[in-house]
């Protein structure tokens, strides 16, 4: 590769060089969304963060396999191993199937990550769907002696693992500190310790989501699924693994302990994690109620909005932060990624009509380093984008004839910011759609402005030849008391 | 329910009036596609004559649980027993991992059935995700002495099954006939008779889709997973199975069977089949190479097509003819369709101008009760369409001032044919999203044609508002030989 990539591992907590198990392939598996609710920004964040890392990975010329999953079963209310699995609640107050609930919400998570120009992954596997491999990892951590089986339902043991492992080498939690947090919690009589997690839960009688075991019928626990799947599509150990900072504990070390023992190390190289969306200062959540969803963005309804925001000043607000900041929700914030998006988008239609010149005035070949330099640092997408805006004063300067590139220079600049702008932050111009009805109208308001000066000179020739094509164009034209107003048929 | 639905019973071979098991739920299930190929028009015909069902099933009231399934495993080349599992072989050939290609191609079908205005059903389970549960249904069957095993796999056997019930039911096929039809073929020396069906089959070593069983490593026969994942979603019978009349037999045949083992009866009281969509008088299909894919047919890029076809023209085309006729495929049907969608559409549009009279010159209450009794006689589509053309010549004439209808009666009318054309037939007008470029194109050529006569009038004035108008809305006007031409900026 030409470029080397530098990630931060949460693992090591440093930059490392990328340098993957068997390239050109690269293993990539991100924890997707549980189903139960209408997506919000706070799911846009992992999945804009880890579409630019597929697509960087991809543009560099790996061949990436991107598994993200889909969490519909076995996912708690509070996150832990008691309360009622969220599906099947949310599928008990709507009265519906669970499988439907998650059909629904599922559909719905694709229709606005196709919104948010979000790339699909190679595999989107679903929980409910690989019981099978779940139940194979339970039954080999229990025959190693890492897990426990209590009236039906199967327990990892922490503080076994704890002797020869290190349980919080994510988080950098310790196992001593648990045990005040944790122990007093109530209903948790079947596990030896409270920080003990769930591999499989026996299920409530009521309980509809459940498959057969040799433990009891039942479901699995929230991590098994991610170790399982990771397993089956990725192998046992792959390359990178993404999600966001709110499951660095307990949902991946979970994972880790898991795969430990199963497979004898941890499942990837390199853990990535994102940071969370605040707002005032909270992180943005469902559990936490207060969070705003994507279509309320982009249709402005919520009452915490001052306007609508497209799908793409959403996708420019997350990139403008590098990935592992905290981003905070305002509307002013929002406004000015806005107004930031529709400069650039500007700067892009005026580079398609630039005339080269006889001379450059820019050093294309330090831009372009620039650039790849900035995603090298770790993903630096804010630095990307401030060389983006270099870019686009650039091409004003050019337009306005201060400055010049050869026509070479201008072809490779050309390419660079389309490539850098479109095919790796994933930027699209909503306004080449939605130019058409604006320029109608000022077209509009022009000829009606034509039309009523003929009148006013009695050119009836000009205002029936107006009046005529816009009735063959379908245009309605209504002479008020404010004026004409047209509409088409 | 104030209608009376009758629906064509493959079964009984005869219309009978819908009566659903426990009223207003309704049962739905309808076999979707093997992902390993892009959807062609052999898989709009299905999704389009279920939509319409689940439409109108919902719209008379009933709570509808549709399941339409995503074959993803075991579906065996030439539909058989011996041969590759098709999407491992497209996998192999791609060089992807079998599940890389059932997402590619999941995501296609979604995204053509979202074109073609087909709603999602209300789960989409996939057979790979339902392993345990086909795995239950197969013991369940060898434990009552109707399937037995060798080698690892685990066939149904027929013979034994048709001495007490009647294999052949539904499409009529005698037991005795298959003796000699297919005796004769290679490579089912596992089976004692050469119509036996694949209940589980035992994976050769490089078979990638493999799950673990009591009989083998291995993996279901196609047909288990209609049953296993019907039951589970649906109950163990049903109100409604739907699918294509090529999986009548041997694919519906076998369900019956597995159910009528498993359960006691059969999985559905009706049974909606679709006719074929033919091309040269022979059936479309992936297996048979001569299909056309829906994007070759959106954007004209087959070489048999004169053109291209819109979503909605081929919506429109497909619910001009019953379900239950063949339907030949020509470049002169398509563009017939074509003109008869525009017609309809355009009376849309003149209906919300209408101005109400004072009396009633057209019969709404016998209007509407045609349009609903079209549907309730097995859902003739073709007959509902003719119908709301006679809407269509009824607006036209009330817009010219030779028909009335009381505001009332407007009011009615209006709300029935936008029912019938958006809400049931699921038809939208694709013109009013292009609209806006053509009218764009019509209203430039007035302005130009208002400026060239401006400037032979040494009208200046004029001219130069023009020009600066233009300017203003970011369109630029080039003067060449040929006349002038323009772009937007």
């Amino acid at each position: 590769m030409e470029q080397s990539l530098k990630i931060f591992n949460t693992l090591s907590h440093q930059k490392e060089v990328f340098e993957p198990i068997a390239a050109p392939h690269v293993g990539l598996y991100v924890c997707g969304p549980t189903v139960y609710g209408d997506p919000h920004l706070g799911h846009a964040r992992p999945a804009i963060t880890f579409d630019l890392l597929f697509r960087y990975l991809s543009h560099l010329g790996y061949k990436v396999r991107y598994v993200r999953n889909i969490t519909d079963v076995g996912h708690l209310e509070n996150d832990g191993d008691e309360g009622e699995d969220k599906i099947a609640k949310k599928a008990r107050l709507d009265k519906l199937e669970p499988m439907e609930v998650v059909q629904y919400y599922t559909d719905r998570y694709h229709h606005f990550m196709e919104m948010l120009n979000v790339k699909s992954p190679s595999i989107e596997p679903r929980a409910s769907g690989h019981i099978i491999e779940q139940l194979a990892v339970i039954e080999d951590i229990v025959k190693k002696g890492y897990g426990y089986e209590n009236n039906g339902s199967v327990y990892f043991d922490v503080e076994r693992y704890n002797k020869e492992h290190k349980y919080g080498i994510l988080s950098g939690r310790v196992l001593e500190d648990l045990y005040s947090t944790t122990r007093d919690l109530d209903g948790q009589s079947e596990k030896k310790n409270s920080f003990d997690f769930a591999l499989w839960k026996k299920a409530s009688p009521s309980h509809i989501m459940r498959w057969p075991s040799k433990y009891s019928d039942g479901y699995p626990g929230w991590h098994m699924e991610c170790t399982a799947m990771s397993t089956k599509y990725l192998g046992d150990q792959f390359d990178i693994h993404g999600g966001g900072m709110d499951l660095m504990f307990p949902h991946h070390e979970c994972e880790i302990a898991q795969s430990t023992i199963a497979n004898g190390h941890g499942p990837s190289r390199y853990w990535m994690h994102n940071n969370m969306i605040t707002i005032n200062g909270q992180k943005m959540g469902k559990s936490l109620g207060n969070f705003i969803t994507l279509e309320e963005f982009f249709t402005g309804s919520h009452k915490t909005l001052q306007q609508a925001y497209s799908p793409m000043t959403i996708r420019f607000f997350i990139l403008q932060a590098h990935y592992r900041s905290t981003v905070d929700f305002s509307n002013e914030a929002l406004q000015a990624a806005e107004k930031g998006l529709q400069r650039l988008m500007e700067g892009m239609l005026q580079l398609d009509k630039l005339k080269a010149g006889n001379t450059s005035d820019f050093n294309i070949h330090e831009f372009r380093q620039k650039c790849y330099d900035a995603l090298n640092d770790d993903l630096n997408s804010p630095i990307l984008i401030a060389h983006l805006f270099e870019g686009i004063k650039t091409i004003n300067s050019i337009a306005a004839g201060k400055m010049s590139l050869t026509s070479e220079d201008l072809a490779e600049f050309s390419t660079l910011m389309h490539l850098f702008v479109e095919e790796i932050l994933g930027l699209t111009d909503e306004k080449k759609a939605n130019n058409n009805s604006e320029t109608l109208d000022g077209l509009m308001q022009l000829i009606l402005d034509i039309r009523q000066e003929a009148k006013n000179n009695k050119d009836w020739n000009t205002s029936d030849k107006i009046r005529n094509e816009l009735g063959n164009l379908g245009i309605i034209v209504k002479d008020g008391k404010e004026g004409a107003t047209w509409e088409i048929k």
